[in-house]
């Protein structure tokens, strides 16, 4: 059975505006790729409620599941729950155990429950709440959409969350080897192994390092044996290379 | 006149499979802010024809550039200029100039003229060449579309080169004003602020640093004079705050 896909849409004109560099994008391609769900696409896009319902539609509609980041805080800006709710055809509207969560952690605090501040219980109808240990505010689950905080110790953790509530797919293995040539020179013995292991993804990241070219060769997938056997051809096509 | 608008698109299944953390976004985002274009979105997709493509399309109808990264290189996983040539619609082949930019570099380095490195001589039909001065191998801008590699160093000296033949929109100017108060206590006069400068984009980041909770105001338009009265706002709603 193939694994799961998903994608992840990152909300914030503050990404785009180079004002913040997203961090979010490459914990959950690691945390997705122990977990054996594969990360097909990602896409970045500004606090602008047509352009996230285009993308949450989109991206829904195509892979098995899609994380989002940013935009669920009690500023003007953070419409990520009223888009996710018109991207997916659902009501949304305060409710009442997202409140109760967020009013004992304000009076743990000795804080105002601030209308603002209210808005962070609006919920979809039908959502399962995504818990937030940091600060309270939920993340939820809508169909095949889970919403989570941007801020990155709040993001982690609630992909923690709901990581643990998704089964576990083979998880992508990869073996890497270094070749102490240039990149043109192995591009040709090394497209003949990829048109041999098409089911293996064969990758070279090239480097130059104290004036030596070389590349790093990876091979990914999700047949142990196949990553194996392909690595042990690398290893007799480039005799000098080191792992 | 609004300013011209932008989105990147970075191929790669190393950004996707976590193995490499991609900088090339947060670094166009800064070029494109500074030089009056504004970035409206950004996607990452995996080595994979159809949805090179797909992406291609979508982006170079909807903006007036697209910026891709990656997959310019001389292996069997560096499709990028077939596809862009795809997804446009012209013919590909090795181009004379291109070559001949490519030959002068290996004589020099005393390198082998690989089929695999010719492969980057490849130019869609129309494509202007973009200089790479670090590798040779060039990029190339077809109609809207501008390709440059994936390696950082080379990116950012195509982007330099490309941005210095497109003209200068309007900067975006960005003021910020550090509050320390929780953002739920802020977010109600904000919001009515960002209400009464509706061609503002007045955001708000928060932190939480030894204990204080607060947030940075960030106050973003093309309108300095806008930007400054929104800022004096700002300073009488929040005395206490810093800039």
């Amino acid at each position: 059975m193939p694994n799961p896909t998903a994608a992840m849409l990152v909300i914030g004109d503050e990404i785009l505006s180079s004002r913040t560099r997203d961090s979010n994008l490459h914990h959950l391609a690691g945390q997705l790729t122990a977990h054996g769900i594969d990360l097909k696409e990602a896409r970045v896009v500004s606090d602008d409620r047509a352009a996230i319902i285009d993308a949450l539609r989109a991206l829904s509609s195509s892979y098995d599941h899609i994380f989002t980041s940013g935009g669920i805080g009690p500023t003007h800006d953070d419409i990520t729950a009223d888009a996710v709710a018109e991207a997916l055809g659902v009501s949304i509207d305060v409710r009442d155990d997202a409140k109760a969560i967020l009013m004992a952690y304000l009076e743990s605090r000795g804080s105002e429950a601030t209308p603002a501040r209210m808005r962070m219980a609006r919920i979809p109808a039908g959502a399962t709440l995504i818990d937030n240990p940091i600060s309270a505010a939920p993340g939820f689950t809508l169909q095949n959409v889970h919403v989570c905080a941007g801020v990155p110790r709040i993001f982690e953790a609630m992909v923690a969350g709901v990581l643990a509530t998704l089964a576990h797919g083979e998880p992508l293995l990869s073996q890497t080897l270094r070749v102490e040539r240039p990149e043109g020179e192995i591009a040709g013995p090394l497209g003949e192994l990829a048109a041999r292991f098409p089911d293996l993804s064969i990758g070279s990241y090239p480097f130059s390092q104290d004036g030596v070219f070389g590349a790093n060769i990876v091979v990914r997938g999700h047949d142990g044996a196949a990553v194996t056997a392909a690595m042990m051809e690398l290893g007799q096509i480039f005799p000098e290379a080191t792992a």
